[in-house]
């Protein structure tokens, strides 16, 4: 059943020349169900696609009898049950809005994260490890699913000593969200081993896998998510890699999402980042300096910028890389 | 006298080794004086320099007399004696802060902005013109004072339909500051004639050129500005080419800054900009979507992205661009 409604957004995209494809038509349904009445302007701003190509959509969406207007688009019965088999309810109905302070579930299940990861592994910092603080972690969730990145999403974490997977699966029991699923894959089986522990309450579909992400991806986890998550190693070359695994393990298609987090870094550096994104087909939509927050004593003291990027038509999974040199202290024993 | 200060930052640059030059002791320099006394670790967030780099260059500042730690970093007479050579007073002494509304200051010159404008020519559809509210032109100023763009600074606008050269105006003459020189290219002569007309009564260095950006720069702007300023025609081809001839203008070396705003667009050809920005050695630091509102009915649902770049030590400023396409209705007519 949730395969036809799959089916009817793809044709929808193809019958408007939509270029952000099914996910497009998705972002538009989703925002009209967390906004009704919206007029198509704000909804063009909400889901960044052009009014007129909005338009066209809307207009196909009412003629296949899931919106309908009053006093700005809403969505009928048929609509509402097509965003459900996919997962979307609006249980969270909360705007992830940075002009206010958090709302108060969230103030809730940070403390709620820090009662379930106190006894967390200590960073290891020959891997480039720093723990997010819980707040920033609850954060990070809470950012994903404002853009579209939590209800009845295939998720990967590349690396999570950060536990952003605990962070999701706590915020989604809270407001009883669907997942569709959420895989874990870190180098550290201690990460791995307290994350499957504590998520053993949860009805979640959780895999954790022991991969080295300098080795190709396992099999079975190419072309196959909506959303990756990841705060790699500092150097250049870690940033570069997990991007590339991220790009070959989400869904061949537009609209999938990139959440990558990194330090500030020279201006050299960060271009060259930006390069190999670009010819990896992740567009950025938006780069939020000091978003995330660390514990501890940091040489990046202890903030990095959230970068969010979504796929396009284009998908290409090749960029060149020095794998040798993915941890800072491989550089600097290198240098 | 502004040239040995200049030298000296270049000196503390070269003996620490910062790959972020002169224009990064200038940044610490001036984080200092508007937020002293300061920590190493917030002193490092604020420049987006890591925190060991930071150290060695607050020692070699030491060591020149220019900062001392009083519960913190702060300036000495020396020191604030060279920022001041740098016209850099702290005059205002606000801070950007999307969390807070706009202080009062911003809504004086809002409305000051709103009577200079009033007569403004009516945009030119055909070349992509569109306004920018005039909340909009004063944020945008005041973000670009925030982040070191404005004081003492050689400024380019590439194309200024939004008129960001009189709000750039307004903000100095308001607060008092000492800007280096305010140069406005547009291909538009009304736009041009506009500006010198409502300038006129300020003492500042204003030069405006009649240019057509698929023309090579006048060769007199070459390598020859701080900081550029372009909200270009909509298309890629469009944002590409103001790009080059922003990065072309810009000083050959780290630290020069571009502000370029572009509306939602599909994901392909984000990183298709993205790609070509990274090919001229524009280093994204921070990338808000939303961030410009404009005036009127707009295809881009009247809102736009700023994009906030620095440049590094690589400096090139090629790439491939197909020169009959930058205009949404040039797009149009050939498609």
């Amino acid at each position: 059943m949730s395969l036809s409604v799959r089916e009817l957004l793809e044709e929808i995209a193809f019958n408007t020349s939509l270029e952000e494809g099914a996910e497009g038509v998705r972002a538009i349904l989703r925002s009209v169900l967390r906004s009704q009445p919206i007029s198509v302007n704000l909804l063009a701003c909400s889901v960044g696609i052009a009014v007129p190509v909005v338009s066209a959509v809307r207009r196909e969406l009412e003629k296949r009898k899931l919106l309908e207007r009053r006093g700005g688009a809403v969505l009928t019965d048929k609509g509402v049950d097509a965003l459900n088999e996919l997962g979307i309810k609006n249980l969270c109905s909360h705007r992830y809005d940075v002009t206010q302070s958090l709302p108060d579930p969230m103030q809730k299940l940070i403390e709620l994260f820090k009662k379930k990861t106190f006894d967390r592994p200590e960073p290891d910092r020959t891997i480039d490890q720093s723990h997010t603080t819980p707040e920033t972690s609850i954060r990070r969730v809470f950012y994903m699913y404002e853009h579209g990145s939590i209800e009845g999403r295939d998720i990967l974490l590349l690396g999570d000593d950060d536990l952003t997977s605990i962070a999701i699966v706590l915020f989604a029991d809270y407001f009883g969200i669907d997942i569709g699923s959420i895989t874990v894959l870190d180098i550290d089986r201690r990460i791995l081993n307290f994350i499957e522990k504590k998520c053993t309450d949860y009805q979640f579909k959780l895999n954790s896998v022991a991969h080295d992400f300098r080795e190709d991806l396992p099999g079975s986890n190419f072309n196959s998510f909506d959303v990756f998550c990841s705060d790699p190693p500092y150097t250049v070359d870690g940033v570069k890699l997990f991007a590339l695994r991220g790009a070959q393990a989400l869904k061949n298609e537009p609209g999938k999402t990139a959440y990558i987090s990194f330090p500030s870094r020279p201006s050299d550096d960060i271009s060259s980042i930006f390069g190999a994104l670009s010819s990896l087909g992740l567009a950025p939509q938006e780069m939020i300096p000091g978003f995330n927050r660390y514990l501890g004593a940091q040489i990046h003291a202890g903030a990095s910028t959230m970068l969010r990027c979504n796929t396009g038509l284009d998908t290409r999974t090749e960029i060149s890389l020095d794998l040798s040199n993915i941890y800072t202290n491989q550089r600097r024993n290198v240098n």
